[in-house]
């Protein structure tokens, strides 16, 4: 039987230089997705006459918000050095910051349907995102009561912790998942200018970023 | 620290159920493409002069092919009564079948660009798509050499084995990326119709079935 990944079989290799890559590449997917909703999109706006500036806060708040800060969430208990109740701390205030970006980012694609005339929930990319939102919100609250407060007892939050983790990494991953197929909608199959090749290169990174969080949350920390 | 998911940590939860599970997703997968591609589009033809048919063989490939069948492979070392041998040996055909059939479904988008005068390698989904068939191949080739033949020494293998299943996992669930934001492009955000419900919740069922096969492949398999 190959053995399931365990924390014991990747001897000596530990979970920071993944946790620094996934990092740097939270910064260059940051990067990408301002160059393209700055430079070639028509920027950011909650108002406005121009609705793609209402439709550009989507991208943002779903890659940046949800996805890279919700991704350092989860790498938060391999990452901030301190106590363990700090790290939960930052464990679970960024995972609201990644969950509120989420919500308003779902409201904001709903008032651009809503301002020019679209018909909400038709794409299997807008199926994705609120079973991903609902699932999200979901494991936060059920998160939050059985680690935080009131918490459970201690062997039910031990008997607990590998599902928290398992269903967390999926609720991650289909967040990603979701993401690749928004990316794929917008770039379409149009012959690639420079947009559409910083917009490739972004889905490839913001994949590479799931793999490099993944391979934290597996590996061991050092201490 | 929160512990990784380790085998040890999910007490008394084997992989049947969830192998079962994933079976039947398999077939409620194969059923709903058949039925997209058989009565809603216009079947299959390798050659045709309703370039559809020729088109319709690119999902039909890698959603059951490469997809569903990889799946089957993962899941062997659980889910293949018998030797060890026996389910190296299963593990170790189904991929070379899904293999087969993802090369042979990249073939066919070629072929249908090739005769629609279409460019290729323009969208996000075909980036990923050439992706997941290298890594894929690489994947196996590296298999083979070190676990069938010549085989590396066994400790090696030992060491190695945590690392083949990482990556195996990451190149499957790379593909079931790959095939959502495939799905994403063939809906697009039109209203939806009978066909585009039935394309929507495949592409749910793929997303279930990539889970399904992790949770197998993460607990313990029961003697």
């Amino acid at each position: 039987m190959a053995p399931a990944p365990s924390t014991r079989s990747y001897q000596l290799i530990w979970a920071t230089p993944f946790a620094i890559f996934a990092h740097l590449l939270a910064i260059a997917v940051t990067t990408l997705v301002l160059v393209l909703l700055l430079h070639f999109r028509e920027g950011f706006a909650f108002k406005a006459d121009n609705k793609q500036k209402i439709f550009n806060l989507h991208p943002f708040l779903m890659v940046i918000g949800l996805i890279l800060i919700g991704g350092e969430a989860i790498m938060a208990y391999k990452t901030v050095p301190g106590e363990r109740s700090t790290r939960r701390g930052v464990h679970l205030i960024l995972h609201a910051i990644a969950l509120t970006a989420g919500i308003l980012g779902i409201y904001i694609i709903f008032k651009f349907h809503h301002e020019t005339g679209t018909t909400d929930m038709q794409s299997s990319h807008s199926w994705l995102g609120i079973i991903t939102i609902s699932l999200y919100a979901l494991q936060w609250v059920l998160g939050f009561f059985t680690y935080f407060f009131p918490r459970a007892e201690k062997t039910a939050r031990a008997t607990l912790l590998p599902w928290h983790t398992f269903v967390g990494m999926v609720i991650f991953l289909v967040a990603v998942v979701t993401a690749e197929t928004g990316l794929a909608l917008l770039i379409g199959s149009a012959p690639l200018n420079s947009e559409g090749y910083i917009m490739n290169f972004t889905g490839l990174l913001i994949l590479l970023y799931a793999i490099s969080v993944s391979l934290t949350v597996i590996l061991p920390r050092r201490y």
